[in-house]
């Protein structure tokens, strides 16, 4: 069976939203991208922790069946720590600190037994770093990239470097404008393409995400949630999820993008309907095929009935 | 065949995108509906001139069998002008100006032969001019408003009456927000649902948009446009393609309703891509089955292959 690697940070949120807050919460891209994968496939983690992280956290990933011989504990060291608050629509977060820690002196080493996984998933952490991750696989059949808006304008050209060697890059809107200068964003994700990536998962928060490749786009809407609790990790369970699915599947052709695009909707949809990962820990493969067949069903189009011809 | 009654503006509007601009080409949500929907429909179209319209934009509809005898020139009065500019991701309009002129004093009255229209749509205009033609109809069979954040506001009561009578709404994500005070779009949908109308159009502006009955939800995309140049219009446009497929097919069902969404979407692509209607104008019921049959191709989905029991 095909293994993932997930290298990404651990950190401790702090978070408030409109129905409450939670004190140093488990959090960090690599936690909730390793959650969502090990729903579906061996995970590999590499990512760095000071002596405060919880042994629980780690315990409930292990639980998961993930491989933590990559995540460093740094004596003495204080972990990531992220606080934010969402506004009363739930779209968008302030962040109100960041404290890197030991975070700021990552040195990701990719375990022995590691180094061979088929998927990669490259969550947001400096180009540089992702790129000593990919020089350090022996060469997988699939790698996604995440990236955010203050490494397009601090480190461009590491983010070049990386966007030429990985497979996919997952970007919200904003962030594909501001690395390409181009505003509309079909001409924006084709510029994308051009720099090497066959495909580009293009976020677009409550309104869902598409998946554009050279032949074409795929749309999907959100999985609707009639309470959406703290959206902290969505983007991560959603790129947990898609990896995760084709590690599963072992494809990585359009209709396995597709599909896992599905899983990745279904996957954030859990992932933000509770605090942390607390509803994300409790996705059932089961619950991942329901909500996906009502996804399906969202989206069915009967053919054309004019103007053929 | 069935016929659609559209009320709404005849306006000159002076607009500027990062691509150009355009002083007093013609637009109003009356023009942009009707002519989207004529090219599927017969159009009765109701509003209000002054002296200053053009000629030419009455004859470009009556061209494509749009009955005008509702259309009232004022002697002696100006058109409804507005004046906007769009930014650089041309999501956002800044209103400029805004001339009501003739406008303020519309006293809509549908023509004896508009009457029995089958389907209605009532642009944006004030709640109690919608509510005075609903007044004059004999009875369609589905009645769709549109409204804004401003009626919503000034003219709740009468917004609350019109909901209780039209079938469906057209509306975007804050305008849904405001009119309930209710965040979360999943339950302000089924709030506005439980204020009458059988389904909402929630329009995403470049997400595309989403139906939401009381059974469940549709989602589709925009089409996507290397190249858009002026938005105006793309919200009627969209309503107007919608209505006029249900008129032209003669039904209201479901499947109808999902199928109108994808023929407004594509209608709307075809308005943004060039100065006021000119693009509209141009596209053919061959132009609306290729685009339609490619966003069917954007979300297509296979079944889910895990999970299933």
């Amino acid at each position: 069976m095909s293994e993932v690697l997930i290298v990404g940070s651990l950190a401790l949120d702090s978070v408030a939203t409109p129905f409450g807050r939670r004190e140093a919460a488990w959090g960090g891209a690599g936690l909730y991208a390793s959650a969502a994968a090990s729903l579906l496939a061996p995970v590999h983690l590499v990512g760095v922790i000071g002596e405060d992280f919880p042994e629980g956290a780690l315990e409930a990933l292990a639980a998961r069946g993930v491989n933590l011989a990559g995540v460093e504990r740094v004596p003495g060291g204080q972990s990531f720590r992220w606080a934010g608050e969402y506004n009363y629509a739930m779209d968008t977060a302030t962040t109100l600190d960041t404290q890197l820690n030991v975070f700021a002196d990552f040195d990701p080493q990719v375990p022995e037994a590691a180094r061979g996984a088929e998927f990669v998933f490259l969550a947001n952490i400096t180009p540089a770093l992702q790129l000593q991750v990919l020089d350090q696989m022996t060469g997988p059949r699939l790698a996604l990239c995440d990236t955010m808006n203050y490494w397009i304008q601090s480190a461009r050209e590491d983010l070049l470097r990386v966007l030429a060697r990985v497979d996919g890059a997952a970007m919200n809107d904003a962030e594909v404008r501001e690395l390409t200068g181009t505003p509309n964003l079909c001409r924006a994700a084709e510029e994308i393409l051009a720099l090497g990536p066959r495909f580009l998962l293009l976020k677009k928060g409550e309104y869902g995400a598409s998946l554009i490749t050279r032949e074409g786009q795929f749309a999907l809407p959100c999985y609707p949630l009639p309470s959406v609790f703290d959206p902290t990790g969505a983007g991560d369970s959603f790129a947990g999820g898609f990896i995760g699915f084709l590690t599963w599947l072992g494809a990585t052709d359009d209709a396995a993008l597709r599909q896992a695009m599905a899983i990745g909707t279904v996957t954030a949809s859990a992932c933000v309907e509770a605090f942390s990962w607390d509803a994300l820990l409790k996705l059932t493969s089961e619950d991942l095929y329901a909500r996906y067949e009502e996804l399906r069903e969202m989206v069915r189009l009967e053919p054309c009935p004019i103007g053929r011809g």
